[in-house]
């Protein structure tokens, strides 16, 4: 048999569905935190999980051979000292609707001014004037893989204009425009939205700093649905103070929990959400580590294996 | 010259517009009301106008030959006391996509929980929890005509399945099962969303009432981007006041303005806008004036016509 260890705080779920796929060979033991994990699974040799709790017992398990993170973010599996001698995979492909889903929504929120038509209706005022539309709009896109493609996909269906601005990849046929290297002041010019969905590695850190800000119009909105280390914060606090920039819609930060004294909280024209841009759902996660598992019994190579040096 | 009236708050800008497509032998009259047609404009043979403002000046337009409305709805024009011996047209397919855009933002804003997630930042409260996805969701289409049809693509890009309930076409390939007739509480039965966009005809009248609303299930939201009087609206309060479903977002009304002592103003689960769904571009309408009346000039059938009879 193969001991799989899954740590998550759904972990029930997780065994659950499991159980209906029948996988040949498997034996799942559960754990809720990594104190449960440390108690019952150190043997295993594969791990699910959720970073944040794999990482406390990550040293301890003598048997590891294969990580599957249930997130796409990794960050707690890259650090130099944390052992390299397994594989490490991540979840993708399952996120970029539901990020899409969550760009459009703060967009449309933005654009039909949903907040200020609960206000009229407060104020039983019937406010009949006109509200902006995405069609037309020019959006960018700072990092195109899998999430970037989809967010694309879905500003192509509402008929905008997609630039992108990746190292140097240019897959997505629904970008009309890449810009790449010392391009970025000039992708930033005249961007509607600029969206990052960019990964925390040291090639993003702080990309999107002042100078990049700066080169936005005045009407932008920023979205960062990526990592809170690609954007200075301290920046973009100052761009929205002095209303260089619209808006900021963040589901990421430097720090998370945001601590409770961050000026992002009162910020007027910031709207924040708890990195849950795209919710991990169990029935998704399971079709990954089931197509991977599948090829783990036969000695293939696993699809979505990180890079430990690119971190992605 | 054939002479044009426009009747419009915007009739600069749609005159501005009009020259900058150099239309032949066309005199371009404008009037921001009806007491200013009344007063420079009524010897016009062509009146491109806001539904409302035509209607007063209708019966006095001696040479009256072809009347385009900047929006889809022409209740004003159905009335069988009014003159029925000219053309009238309609806007069709500029809508679809804007209204799709409405619809759209307003089930992101309740799946994504935005107003809620604004509440938390308000309170400092990092609310890591899960939101609802549109993926996997069920909308049902009361008419699918060009916009239905829109929005029965958006939901597709979405990855949900779409049911439509129409007289008798079966049109729209995004549509997964048709409902006609007496089909109307299979239709309604566990559909996540029940969004109207029915005009305001005799066979419409009230089809969403307690009988419709009951069959939905209790998680069901109702959206109204048609017309007000496709719905019982006692009937609609009543389903909102007992929870028999989730939530309404109402952009259309039996009276507009809603009067201010009208109990939709207050309800806790009902966001309301002020038939603003989808705003009349005017270089959309330009754009179908444009090609009427180049067909216009040339003697041939106009796009768009309006039956007097069915109303749309």
């Amino acid at each position: 048999m193969t001991k799989l260890l899954i740590v998550s705080g759904y972990a029930d779920e997780y065994q659950h569905l499991l159980e209906m796929e029948k996988l040949p060979e498997l034996e799942v033991i559960t754990a809720a935190n990594p104190a449960e994990a440390e108690a019952v699974g150190l043997e295993c040799e594969i791990v699910l999980g959720e970073p944040k709790l794999v990482q406390p017992i990550l040293m301890k398990m003598k048997n590891l051979r294969w990580a599957q993170s249930m997130y796409a973010g990794v960050e707690q599996f890259l650090d130099p000292s944390l052992r390299r001698d397994y594989v490490l995979t991540n979840a993708r492909g399952v996120f970029g609707d539901l990020m899409s889903e969550y760009v459009f929504g703060y967009l449309l929120n933005h654009e039909r001014r949903i907040f200020e038509r609960y206000r009229a209706q407060q104020e039983h005022r019937w406010d009949g004037s006109t509200t902006g539309v995405l069609r037309g709009k020019t959006i960018g896109l700072l990092g195109v893989g899998s999430i970037g493609a989809e967010i694309a996909r879905t500003a192509k269906h509402f008929e905008m204009i997609v630039r992108g601005y990746t190292r140097s990849s240019e897959d997505c046929s629904d970008v009309d425009v890449y810009y790449h290297g010392n391009d970025l002041l000039e992708f930033a010019d005249e961007l509607d939205y600029l969206v990052s969905v960019l990964p925390n590695t040291s090639e993003t850190r702080r990309i999107v700093d002042a100078s990049l800000l700066d080169a936005l119009p005045a009407r932008a909105i920023f979205i960062n649905v990526g990592r809170g280390g690609a954007v200075d914060e301290s920046a973009l606090i100052h761009a929205l103070e002095s209303k260089r920039i619209a808006g900021a819609i963040l589901d990421v930060f430097d720090q998370e929990p945001l601590p409770k004294e961050h000026p992002f909280w009162t910020m007027p024209n910031l709207l924040m959400t708890f990195h849950t841009s795209a919710p991990s759902l169990p029935e998704d996660i399971v079709r990954i580590f089931r197509e991977n598992y599948l090829r783990y019994l036969r000695g293939e190579e696993l699809k979505y294996k990180v890079d430990f040096e690119r971190g992605y």
